[in-house]
């Protein structure tokens, strides 16, 4: 049996991690539109933008306009990736209440895409954290890879425990785990996690759902199960996958929407209403001009089943027939 | 943690359950090739076709003829689903190795469809089982909406135990449980296959995967974390989900490709080869005239993603430019 919480949190990063990778470029009206949507339905924590080199994300290049554009309410965390010490000046200059740190535990992934070792990369992420723990905001490490790497296969656990020691003895305390590639395995996840937890118990540990194998769902509450305390989502599955070698973008993100569906169904309090997480996946939908990328938009819930399934009284017009 | 059994049987169901709902009708020979390419993929039990009323199932009208034209492997199990006693003489005649009897436990469901009560369905299995049990074959019950009716919400788990205890009480040893619609969720699998395996230690329980909601990774663990034995899938999702009321028909079988994925990726054996169980989803596909709805045809495994990111030599023409 698994061990699942009475609850956990929600971390929503469809306007960073979603629209980072995404086809079109997305003007900062409808960011910003995205953003304050995505507050109105209740999100705890929202993953806005980054602050990176313009040619390095260059959909994401308003980093400044959107946090300023925004309408923030007092108990959202708005969070910025900030890739360096030069990114998270900015994310704090920008009033981000969360920066996010980034190292991908591949070296060879880390070295083709970063020109840098994974020890590199992961002292340019401490010094992010120095920064914004000087100014006072609250500090998250994302890693990248943290289970299977397509140029490396299985990442050794040890060298995920060894990355978190590394931080956790700079002062990190929240960091979250990602796939990038979606292809992990439940028993991983959880041993990983259940591990990692055991290692350090004065951190919090996150997983970033992504999905390209399917396997999410039993990811999710694997993660759970291995005491990870919050999870990470884009509604309507935005950001495609880590582009392949071949070039195709495969499914990335895991929509929010059907990850809070799987928690509710599962009796895991969210602090989130599933229909107000639908409706938002919907207007984000509607705002990109894209089709959500999920079960639940399109299959239903039980409750909108059940609905579906009431026979209905017919209303009979003056002439007797009855209208359906 | 969950409790994972080392290995598990696959039942293939896309000859029966899969071409059952199709939108196409299929023809004999067609049907026939489909069920000698699972029998070559190493499938050991194949859901051939059903002996129905050819009004039931227009689309597997041709019974008799499917089965005396597959070739068949010893050792390999030919199933076939027989509504009623008529039908499981018919599967005996034809020489069915096990016939498959169901009931649905909605009486809501059952009422509507079948214009008869569960009890009375459940009597109607029963003959069926004890002709077979009389002919020396195999028999194997499958209880539709074990979980959940869009008419009725969930179902309670003293039904299916009630259920359970007649066909047990009958002889029946053999029985699967199925969502029909595809939206319970991993607790409640878990627990209640581990409550039947509790009930009835000398039963074997099955878990027959839809997934309308998106939950099937967890729900196919949670089974197996249960105490469930088998695992059934379709190639390709083959057979939508139950028309709804609205008349659209969502996803419905598991595809079997992406199930023997997650099994494989999760330590679990299957004594079947994942390349050749993909292949023959292809092979599948392109016999029906359609695209595999499954991750793993589309997005590959692990090692298929290895191999693509591989360094390759170019290798050059006369002229000295690099071939990609």
């Amino acid at each position: 049996m698994l061990a699942l919480p009475s609850r956990t949190e929600i971390v929503e990063v469809s306007p960073r991690d979603g629209l980072q990778s995404h086809s079109r470029a997305v003007d900062t009206r409808t960011k910003i539109a995205l953003v304050d949507a995505l507050t109105d339905a209740g999100f705890p924590v929202i993953e806005v933008t980054a602050f990176s080199h313009p040619r390095a994300i260059p959909n994401l290049a308003d980093a400044e306009a959107v946090m300023a554009g925004i309408t923030r309410r007092p108990g959202t965390i708005y969070r910025a990736l900030a890739p360096n010490l030069r990114g998270a000046e900015r994310a704090v200059a920008a009033q981000a209440d969360e920066v996010l740190g980034l190292a991908t535990l591949s070296g060879t992934y880390t070295a083709k895409n970063q020109n840098m070792t994974v020890e590199q990369a992961l002292d340019q992420a401490i010094c992010a954290f120095a920064l914004t723990q000087e100014a006072g905001r609250r500090f998250v490490m994302a890693l990248g890879m943290s289970f299977w790497c397509p140029y490396e296969g299985t990442i050794p656990e040890a060298d995920v425990l060894r990355a978190v020691e590394r931080l956790h003895d700079a002062g990190v305390r929240r960091i979250y785990l990602a796939g990038s590639v979606g292809m992990e395995d439940p028993r991983h996840v959880s041993r990983l996690f259940a591990r990692l937890v055991g290692a350090f118990p004065d951190c919090a540990f996150g997983y970033h759902v992504h999905d390209r194998a399917g396997f999410a769902p039993a990811n999710i509450l694997a993660a759970l199960d291995g005491g990870a305390r919050w999870l990470e989502g884009a509604v309507c599955g935005l950001g495609g996958g880590m582009a392949m070698p071949g070039g195709e973008r495969p499914p990335g993100n895991y929509p929010t929407e059907d990850l809070v569906h799987l928690l509710e169904a599962s009796g895991i309090g969210t602090g989130l209403d599933l229909s107000r997480v639908i409706a938002v996946a919907e207007r984000a939908a509607h705002l990109l001009g894209l089709q959500p990328n999920s079960h639940v938009t399109q299959w239903g819930t039980r409750a909108s089943q059940l609905e579906a399934a009431r026979p209905r009284i017919p209303a009979f017009t003056h002439s007797g027939d009855a209208l359906q």
